[in-house]
């Protein structure tokens, strides 16, 4: 088999990267180790942010998440038993969409699949293959046989735990990581959602956080010791442990409590790996960087990475240019760390260390208090969070 | 002995609120362990927040800092090799003055002396008693003989190491403390600063600052290991790490080097007490609160805290209200935290810490690439830098 640019991985990055090219007349391949149904159900992100949306818009993808998604213009911090909104578009002029990653993949996926565009699920790669060459190689296996797909790109979109990154020649890569003291435990519930916004919820018991999948299901989450397990956490001593971290000191919230359909650990990590690039191997998303969720910029950075890459692939493939190719590592790490930081802020700012004291739990008080006092303040979270237009 | 308001240590805290008390018709004593002559040799701090500055023009005891001191309009930050400049008025509205803590002591005591002022020198305060009264008593002994001095209220402004903050009972006090893996290695030399402003510099070797007495002396800093002995560092080797730490990639800057008259070690640490006060003793300064020095702090705060101190203590006077008196503590303690917070920012941005990783240096240069290219997060910088009118 043959193409042009193979991808690896049909999750949000690939599946855009591969519609992208697609617009732009590129021929692709994704392979897929998972069935369709497999990642049509996973649950992930769920913040995207206004160029991200504006993409979407753009490429003739939005419209489900126009119509379902709900704009939010702002977050609330939750502290010390206040409350502080943050106005995004007083503060910098954009705004996000709350729109599940899971139902983007299914609106990429479906279409692909109308346009003709080929996706191979329950294919997974097992080596990528001469990328030192223009003619990389990318072997897979649908369960019955290996098969060969040439191309002369590949892009790696196949997550933290992907052969992507492993590809890359050890000698020429640097890892930068980091792991959190404690994890969270997320919810989904079928219980309309308790509040028209995000709330990140700091307390003295840990963090917490009120979001939602849609105007019928909430989604929440705690802060928990690493190495917790969901048997440990009954529904009810989930919806106790959610509503105490989210009161406020005048009584005037109440949490809605709905019958629990998910529960699941998501451990908190940094992670980076440089160069993005080797030869003809891209990577992009997860499996070249991971942020913890604090900042909802996992989702957004993966779809950065590709569009730079879908505007690179275009000039090389229309007049041979390889400028942006050349630039791409660069370009997409700049972006990377900035989430990377802004990620590492938000978790630090809203999580009570486990392992820190006093003086710690006092500076994150001080911290939030400065945001809700000062325009500068305000200003510097709400357009890291909504994202940059340039970095 | 006996007066209205007993003040311990002749800093620039116990000074100004003695001064400042004068200026209203209030009595107080100030007791100062050391002699005239070694409180006036003390190297301290030197740069003093704009509304610092304004309160010691409008106490009349500004006119040599504004004729010797030098206003700076900005500092300048350099990482990875680049420069960038704060420009303060631009953001925010404010500068500071570079003025020494130790001429605005001598400014004070010659002040206070000129005005009957009672300073007694060498008079070393022993014990605090009868706090929960309102008729408190100071011990001291000037080495000869123990004696007592009756007051209404006492003012420790006696430093981290004085007896105001034990005197507290036990009880009633909660501490916050953070001590850092690093020191500043810091020295004053006979050669005019290379620059006209201060620059933070951030370097795989490690933090410096490049800073000024007046135009013909430099103060520069070094951060060096805990447990650091001023005899491993020989002039040169002063220098030479200086001269690595503040390169710029395209070697357009020079540091000057002259003769180093004083090498001395700070360790940096973070401390708070609350309350900041117990029935009639209130503490002020670094009797209460320690930060590092990274963000000019130390010497603005103990203002701040005698500033409100005389304000409050002149309403106690007038008309007897302790509405002011009784909301010392937590009016000061917005403030101490606001400081704590921005130091402890300043200073974990700006060393590598020894015992951090690769992901925690880029963290570094991402988040002051950030300062770099945003209006928002530099204001943030300049706001809390110049001294923030309110908080």
């Amino acid at each position: 088999m043959r193409t042009r640019v193979g991808i690896i991985g049909a999750g949000p990055a690939g599946l855009l990267l591969s519609h992208l090219l697609h617009l732009q007349g590129i021929e692709s391949v994704v392979l897929e180790a998972r069935s369709r149904d497999y990642v049509e159900r996973r649950q992930r992100a769920g913040v995207v942010e206004h160029a991200v949306a504006e993409t979407l818009r753009g490429a003739g993808v939005g419209g489900r998440m126009d119509r379902e998604g709900l704009v939010h213009h702002g977050i609330e911090l939750r502290f010390d038993g206040r409350a502080h909104h943050l106005d995004f578009p007083d503060l910098c002029g954009r705004e996000v969409v709350i729109y599940a990653q899971t139902e983007i993949v299914k609106d990429l996926i479906a279409r692909r699949l109308a346009d003709g565009g080929k996706i191979l699920f329950e294919s997974r790669a097992t080596a990528i293959e001469d990328i030192d060459t223009g003619s990389p190689r990318v072997r897979f296996t649908d369960g019955a046989a290996e098969q060969v797909l040439e191309c002369d790109i590949v892009v790696a979109c196949d997550g933290f735990h992907g052969i992507g990154r492993a590809s890359l020649p050890a000698a020429v890569v640097r890892t930068f990581d980091k792991v959190y003291p404690f994890s969270w435990l997320g919810i989904l519930a079928d219980v309309p959602p308790s509040c028209d916004e995000l709330i990140y919820a700091h307390s003295d018991r840990g963090f917490a956080l009120h979001s939602m999948r849609s105007e019928q299901v909430s989604r929440l989450y705690l802060q928990v010791p690493n190495g917790t397990d969901t048997a440990e956490w009954s529904d009810e001593r989930i919806w106790d442990e959610l509503t105490a971290r989210f009161a406020l000191a005048d009584g005037s919230w109440e949490l809605k409590r709905g019958p629990i359909t998910d529960k699941s650990i998501t451990p908190m990590r940094s992670f980076v790996t440089e160069p993005m690039r080797h030869g003809s191997l891209f990577l992009a998303g997860d499996a070249a960087h991971i942020v913890p969720p604090t900042g909802a910029k996992g989702l957004n950075l993966a779809m950065h990475d590709v569009m730079l890459l879908a505007e690179a692939l275009t000039a090389w493939d229309r007049d041979g240019s390889t400028t942006l190719l050349d630039s791409y590592s660069d370009d997409a790490l700049r972006r990377v760390w900035r989430a990377e930081h802004f990620s590492y802020r938000m978790t630090t700012m809203l999580h009570p260390d486990p392992q820190g004291g006093d003086f710690e739990r006092r500076l994150q008080i001080s911290d939030l208090d400065r945001i809700a006092a000062s325009r500068a303040a305000a200003t510097e979270i709400a357009e890291n969070y909504t994202g940059l237009p340039q970095v």
